[in-house]
């Protein structure tokens, strides 16, 4: 998502490299980032950060790493780490692309990508985060048991998507083409997934692996 | 489907041995049976009939076969062929789990699956016709690069078809997660879909292949 521009975001992330980084200050070191050494789970793009913040604070078994390249939506995270006190997530403020210059092979437990960017043209669909390229970074970081959970309202990134993942090799553990019909009592609901279910959409979830 | 008990039908049936197939006469020599060498496509579980007459109608250069276990519904696809004078169909009154017994390797260009009855109870999901012991036998019989297209109103089928063929190794060619929201001009529909459409439910559809 896009927000307005906030002139003072730069400065607020910087002021805060014990929990965000904005620089590459941190790769091939994220184990030791975290206070504690247990499994990391991250988010590809995290927006507002209801989700992760949420998640991370009914597990804090887990260590939880947000990324997001939007620095103006990145600093409501942030916020939102601070005020609740979380200690097992970090935040990257980098293209997803640069995955790999923070994670070594193997090292992701799952991967969670919420209502990511349709990029509903044709000729952008290198971008979309499901397409190839992005599976090969996801391949790389991720366990071999490793998982990553997917959900959208998007119709059309959803039917993508399940193309582009069985086409790379993968399968799918878990389809659920309706959530919210009978919406399972764990699911943390991201800021969009209110409102777009409220407006009617439907909301998909798969989980999927590359075994 | 269950139709009414129909006491004429067998009798209807076996007095058509040049449409129909009752009693594995025909076995290892498909292609012999018909008039024109040419591409084969199956529909299994042709219920009423309409899609694979239709089918058969505008595609005069592919031959069909229809496979369908219960004589009561196959004699109303026998109706259909006699009043359409269509030569290039041929109908199978049995299981599915016997189509071996009819098609050699590779012998297969493509594999329509209609509105598949659903097994909703996981007790019974070895007889949905995209469980892994059907997903061998349509390997066997297809083509390298045969197609199987699926098409259904129930959601629950169709994510446990997505989760059953991608984990056998199969990748979707196609997706379409809301197929009359804007209807492909070329769409034919069956008997079912007209009904489960009208009542407002969403038809799924896909193209997957073992590539």
């Amino acid at each position: 998502m896009r927000m307005r521009n906030k002139p003072w975001a730069d400065d607020f992330l910087k002021d805060h490299p014990n929990i965000v980084d904005v620089d590459l200050n941190h790769q091939y070191k994220m184990a030791e980032w975290f206070d504690k050494d247990q499994p990391i789970h991250i988010e590809v793009g995290t927006g507002m950060g209801r989700f992760i913040t949420e998640t991370a604070k009914q597990n804090p078994n887990i260590n939880y790493v947000a990324i997001e390249k939007d620095k103006n939506v990145m600093v409501r995270v942030l916020e939102k780490v601070k005020e609740m006190e979380l200690n097992n997530i970090k935040l990257i403020n980098q293209d997803a692309k640069l995955l790999t210059e923070y994670f070594v092979e193997n090292e992701v437990s799952r991967i969670y990508l919420n209502f990511s960017d349709p990029w509903p043209k044709t000729r952008h669909a290198k971008r979309r985060l499901t397409f190839s390229s992005f599976l090969e970074i996801y391949q790389h970081i991720l366990k071999k048991d490793g998982q990553i959970h997917f959900k959208t309202d998007n119709q059309g990134l959803f039917e993508y998507s399940l193309e582009s993942m069985s086409q790379y090799g993968m399968s799918f553990d878990y389809i659920n083409l309706n959530l919210h019909e009978d919406e399972p009592e764990d699911n943390i609901r991201t800021e969009y997934e209110d409102k777009f279910s409220s407006r009617g959409f439907r909301i998909y979830r798969m989980e999927a692996s590359f075994k």
